[in-house]
């Protein structure tokens, strides 16, 4: 309960400084429960198999009503676990048509080899069983440690239990049953106005470490009523997913199980190709993916502080991109982050060390709208404005290479002692 | 005096397990000064100019009694400090024939424009103007924090009393004065059997923070009395810099003052190209460099443990060092080393994400000579005995893709909570 209060705070916090699209309005969950539903034909359950933690919910399912369209990105990880190969095997045997999603925490059945695989068809197959579908129809995530054995039997008796805990508005729950080291349970729903009515989009994801998505993503689901096709909706999914999970980081590792899915219910308006809803759809889908990456990033191990990197005036996009990732990993920024200190200096170390092409003498820099280096490294900045900027929860730090038109966006976090605390023991 | 102390154990202790060469003879210093000298031709000194620190040197100087052939490796951070500029002209304005050698701490005159230059330049022309000696026949140095002006008042004053502390067996004084976070000087001497004679080798180095050098190095500088060219001085610099200096990290930040130096008195016996004893001046070189490369790993900041990290049975050496360098450079990974934690699933999961390319079933993985995965991920070790390893200060993960040849080496540290203090801090 405590966590749920803290989550919702801080999602509300967030709702309110967002700039949302002007066709959605958000809808953001209450402790009563109220709007922490899915949108028309899913449902959702959760159970506590005991897998890992004790007393609370670690396994958890959403279905829907009627075969859904389903896109999904998976994590480029070479190491990737069985659950992502198993999803990607199910998406393309059931022409990506869905009708369930079974995810637990505490364990990633990652770096299991054969038996792993086995262990995570056993979970579709007996989701598929319990609800009369197919297995090919049933879509498997997890996380947690990497590089141990399910076990199965608890897996096996939570999912005859999951059906019993089916319900519309239990999002909550099923968010909490997905959390590893997160700190309280992220969802959201957006309700979007198309021409010809309104849909709602539902999201939940969980975070907090081996959080660098590339690629892919950790795991976020998504639920609409829209009508859309597959391949439209894979489309959008991953047009939404560049600017969103797969710009963020909490500590630089892109994760073995990382997976965003999206399924469409089928039962609200149409999206056609090409057409304005579709661009409507799009904007939202990545508006909220955007806010759940955010959550994320609040959320990640250890940290105090969402920070905003935006590399402006590169070469293009790719050296943009080069640049404010190298400087949103640096371990030396991220701890004067933490600090406080506005060690600009570690800052254009980072870019200088990118990868990404520019005169350094051309550099300048900004925390929030406090310019604190002008072209020719010259710093003369009020120290005092600087760390009332620093001592702020969320704040952007936004660097010029002036070498040309590219650009991008990164958001991190800082590195505290607590996320040494957290990774020193966390297998055990 | 304690830091002293704790560095020549430190130093004894790692030298007495390092593999030398056969054809070398290592002369650690002791702590009444003995060994502590340089070879033949060299002096330095160092004095308390009262840069940034109190009541410590933060000066130093290396002078040699007649012109020296010289060699250099620098930073490739585009944003690289006006010292690493100046030193660069200085070698080609001199044609790699150079005097002296001037450094000091507290300060890393990076990112200070044309200013950060003219008081470069001011540096050598002070220590010329002392010494007797041309401008450009100096090399200059900085480390310490970046982008703030050097006090040139301060250092000008400590130019002058420079001199006067000259000595022949000031080593210690001399690599303490260099030092920002490390917490102890770092040095060491080799005596090199070559067919017409010995040659001295000595080298000190400093590091601490902002530690993966690409290309180049941290500070490191080295002197012998041997007589070879500078264009053989500088071949052997390099080759031996690859897989020293090159191969460390502590948090996978490239610094902007990485520089690594090394002067021949030419007072010793002749090395020629192509020459058994060039061989033998190059494994002597590489040893030396390794030697210190991994002191400054042992002294990373808030580092307790040693590691070294290797990839076999790449594809590519290049896919091996992407490899090692991704698991060496993983704070995931670093916070399990601090947590002695066996933790072999982020070890394989970082190579995973490297780019490196091998097929996951075939991955092997030791903890020194304790196999913890076997193919098919097949996972079978004492937890105990993995402890043990794990307990120790320093040992070694080694990796099998099983993809073809390709090999590397990478050294790295743990991740603990006094890096983030250290850190949170460092500037103010």
């Amino acid at each position: 309960m405590e966590k749920l209060n803290k989550g919702l705070k801080v999602i509300h916090e967030l709702s309110a400084v967002t700039m949302w699209p002007a066709s959605v309005t958000p809808m953001a969950a209450q402790s009563d429960g109220s709007h922490g539903f899915w949108p028309e034909g899913f449902s959702s359950g959760a159970v506590d198999a005991g897998i890992k933690y004790s007393n609370r919910k670690d396994l958890m399912v959403i279905t829907a009503d009627r075969a859904c369209s389903a896109a999904a990105v998976f994590t480029t990880n070479l190491c990737c676990a069985a659950p992502v190969l198993l999803s990607r095997e199910h998406l393309q045997l059931s022409s990506f048509s869905v009708r369930a999603l079974v995810c637990n925490s505490g364990n990633a059945n990652a770096a299991t080899g054969v038996k792993g695989m086995d262990d995570a068809r056993a979970m579709a197959e007996a989701v598929a069983r319990e609800l009369a579908i197919k297995p090919e129809e049933v879509l498997v995530a997890s996380t947690g440690v990497i590089g141990q054995l399910l076990p199965m039997d608890k897996v096996q008796s939570g999912i005859v239990s999951l059906p019993s805990s089916l319900q519309h508005d239990s999002v909550i729950d099923t968010a909490g049953a997905i959390m590893t080291t997160d700190t309280f349970p992220k969802f959201f729903t957006l309700e979007v106005r198309l021409s010809r009515g309104s849909i709602r989009l539902s999201g939940l994801g969980k975070g907090s470490g081996m959080i660098c998505p590339n690629m892919a993503t950790m795991l976020a689901f998504f639920t609409t009523d829209a009508t859309i096709a597959p391949s439209l909706l894979q489309e959008a999914l991953r047009y939404a997913n560049c600017s969103s999970f797969n710009a963020i980081t909490v500590d630089g590792d892109t994760s073995t199980n990382d997976m965003a899915a999206i399924l469409a219910s089928g039962t609200g308006p149409e999206i056609e190709a090409d057409s304005e809803d579709y661009r409507l759809f799009c904007e939202a889908l990545e508006a909220l993916m955007i806010f759940l990456a955010k959550l994320i990033v609040i959320d990640g191990e250890g940290a105090t502080k969402l920070v905003e990197v935006t590399v402006v005036g590169a070469a293009d996009d790719r050296d943009a991109e080069l640049a404010a990732r190298t400087i949103a990993q640096s371990s030396l920024v991220k701890t004067a982050i933490h600090g406080e200190d506005a060690n600009w200096g570690r800052v254009v170390a980072s870019a200088g060390r990118s990868g990404a092409q520019f005169n350094q003498d051309d550099l300048e820099l900004c925390f929030d709208n406090l310019v604190v280096l002008k072209p020719g490294f010259k710093a003369d900045f009020s120290e005092e404005a600087a760390s009332e900027i620093m001592a702020k929860s969320s704040y952007a730090i936004t660097l010029r290479l002036g070498s040309g038109p590219g650009q991008a966006r990164i958001w991190t976090c800082d590195l505290s002692k607590e996320y040494v605390d957290i990774n020193g023991s966390y297998r055990s």
